[in-house]
């Protein structure tokens, strides 16, 4: 054993700390002590530290990420700058983009149904501002959501050619389609920088706000990936028109999970407004009243709780995340039905299930869950369903802690618009949880179909 | 125009700052002013504006990525733990792991001919470990360095099961294999730690230290890829004793790069002790001078210049990289003639003009100009090619302005050591010093063949 520690470069004498500055093209090391160079200094830092056998050198580099993600209306009329420009924010660069008589290439990935609903507005587009352009239409479902799709993304980009620094991969669709496109860019050349144009709530509000991009694997959903954000994500609305209502409801899922999680004014507002802004499909009533209507604030709301979330925890090193809530056990009921189920249906599914949990425990009361039951069913999701088994319950727990380093970490809801991180649920509680919300919903549910 | 500019959202009146602030279990958002909560603040940042549209957020995320590069000895010895537990930084943590007594799995991918020298040591190690182990080796070639072999990798990978937090995929080879194995573990659950044990004199010096990794694609060389840092590397120079001369000289290639552009003391080294190195395999001549060692100090020279470069821009934000030289006319080259000439070598070829250059710039004295090509040629390194015509390196140069953001951005010896980056290099500067170069070394490389 004590020759294994000598051996081991864990044992070192002193650590030697660098900064790092810039100076007549070459970057130094520099101790705190001795700042022989003036220069620009850079945030990566060098360790160093001999050991019998040699040097280790740990390096610790920050990388920044930037991301603008932009509410606009009529991405697709011509005089908006949004869809070419929005992804810079200097204006002086925009300018002399629109000076330069170099022509400027697009290459735009939509999904098929996308693309036969506005494929020919994004073509005018493109032509109304002399881009030259390329359009891959594809069908991005949940079975075409593999790598061999991202390979042909990756094969027609390349063929087309763009520049990598300025040319920016245009992703228009839901959420298999931005994340499709998404992994690609970030393949390609190491990262092409990528815009998320989505087209369902669901996008809208959770995948087009965030870094993930991914495909499924062996069975297994999002299995490989990136943690890649976009350059910029443009929202807007109107895309909602031509969606079907039970897409709304879908959105809405994802949209009540912030609520619960973190903000009971958006809870309250689904509660009053829900059904309405899913008979509206998320469009105003009165266009002048853009920052006022219920649209726009449960929409700015979601996001803007969405990305308190994710900002801190972009690359989810952090393993207690609220955002899992809904996500539990889910992932197996989807896999176990796909198609039949919308992913924020499961999520709701999950989530119903969850509150029984939280009542369960003394964090609801019978009052509160009822609202949240009741206010789900007036968005038209599914509270229930009969092959979310025990079973599969507990065998979801079980995954999450093995793939969570051994804590459950389950987000629960302890009252209206608020939730804690929970590593300590009994089995016990779990099954009289599922016992009620078996009773509960059982046959009301089972009754329709 | 004026209707343009009105929805175009860059016009915001005012953009307010927020800061992220974590307490009980959730993320909030707060301005500098306001610091109404207590809690752990967020590096990230979001700013918010709003247009007349809706809202415009900014999301700012540094992600820190740490990693190691360790030196060690017989790291195929039951009784060395950096294989194991060399990434770890906290000795707890590895006590704890010896504790536990669950089972440690490790799936190992492993080039081919270095299975054959070097896989029954591998397998030894992690059985005298009482690890549980897949060695999958490949023929990690320059042909087959495709995302079908990452897919079969991955395939492997899945099927084998591991914790993606704590159970690194090990790569063992060449280049080309630490290149492959590491974006098939940056894909895999969108980021796998994995480790990269370099057998190669070009990796250990050069793949190894910097965060690239990357298969070829529609016949480009790295066309796809990413910028994910191993969480370790261990050095191990025994390794190289079993390499091909010819793959010594073509390691010492990017060795004498850094050499060239940052520092003279190698410089020096190269050209008293390069032969003799070349000779001894870089192996250690008394076992006890481990750290005064010609072998010792030239790669740990090597590689901290390297990591000086590397560090501040580990994703190459920075155009303007001294890393590039011998980088400009190579890739061209080695496209042309592959299989015919190595990496390093292709390099040394570019170099060797390159110095050309710098003399007929008046930057290299004609003594100086001499002894680099001495020296290149004592490390059995070609200083010329007839493939590498003047119309390559002109096709090279345009590549270069198209993917340098319109600029040269070209690396240049100004002294013994020292460089700077040029953007104004005249094309006659390149033309008489191509016709100087071939002059010179046309005839006496041509002979030997």
């Amino acid at each position: 054993m004590s020759h294994s520690s000598k051996i081991s470069n864990s044992v070192c004498d002193q650590v030697a700390e660098f900064r790092l500055v810039h100076a007549d093209s070459t970057w130094s090391r520099q101790t705190a002590e001795c700042k022989c160079v003036e220069g620009r200094l850079s945030d990566a830092k060098i360790y160093e530290s001999s050991t019998e056998v040699g040097v280790t050198w740990t390096v610790v580099s920050p990388i920044i990420f930037t991301y603008r993600v932009i509410q606009s209306e009529r991405l697709l009329d011509t005089s908006n700058d949004t869809l070419l420009f929005g992804h810079i924010s200097n204006p002086a660069e925009i300018q002399a983009l629109k000076n330069n008589s170099k022509v400027m290439k697009r290459f735009i990935v939509i999904d098929e149904t996308v693309n036969d609903l506005y494929g020919s507005q994004v073509a005018a587009y493109f032509e109304g501002r002399g881009v030259k352009y390329k359009i891959l239409h594809l069908p991005t479902t949940e079975e075409n959501k593999t790598m061999t799709l991202v390979t042909s993304i990756l094969e027609e980009v390349h063929k087309f050619g763009i520049d990598r620094r300025t040319e920016p991969i245009i992703a228009i669709g839901g959420g298999v389609c931005l994340d499709i496109a998404g992994l690609a860019a970030s393949l390609y050349r190491r990262r092409t920088p990528y815009i998320r144009v989505p087209t369902t709530l669901l996008a809208y509000i959770d995948a087009s706000v965030g870094a993930k991009t991914g495909v499924n694997f062996a069975n297994c959903k999002n299995k490989l990936g990136s943690y890649i954000p976009p350059v910029a994500t443009f929202l807007d609305r109107t895309f909602l028109c031509t969606l079907p209502r039970r897409h709304i409801s879908n959105g809405m899922a994802e949209m009540l999970k912030m609520a619960l999680m973190k903000h009971k004014g958006l809870f309250e507002l689904l509660q009053k407004e829900g059904r309405s802004l899913l008979d509206s499909r998320f469009q105003l009533r009165i266009p002048e009243n853009v920052h006022t209507d219920a649209a726009s604030v449960s929409t700015r709301l979601a996001i803007e709780t969405m990305l308190e979330e994710l900002a801190p925890n972009l690359w989810e090193d952090d393993l207690d995340r609220l955002v899992d809530f809904g996500h539990i056990i889910s992932p197996e009921l989807e896999m176990k039905i796909l198609p039949e189920l919308l992913h924020g249906e499961a999520v709701n599914i999950d989530m119903a299930f969850m509150v029984y949990v939280a009542h369960e425990r003394g964090f609801l009361t019978e009052e509160e869950k009822r609202r949240i039951i009741v206010c789900m069913q007036s968005l038209e999701l599914p509270v229930w369903h009969s092959d979310c088994t025990l079973d599969l319950v507990q065998r979801s727990l079980t995954e999450r802690l093995k793939h969570s380093g051994g804590l459950l970490r389950m987000p629960l809801p302890t009252a209206l618009g608020k939730a804690r991180i929970f590593n300590d649920i009994e089995d016990s509680i779990v099954c009289q949880a599922f016992k009620k919300w078996c009773d509960e919903h059982c046959e009301t549910t089972m009754k329709p179909q």
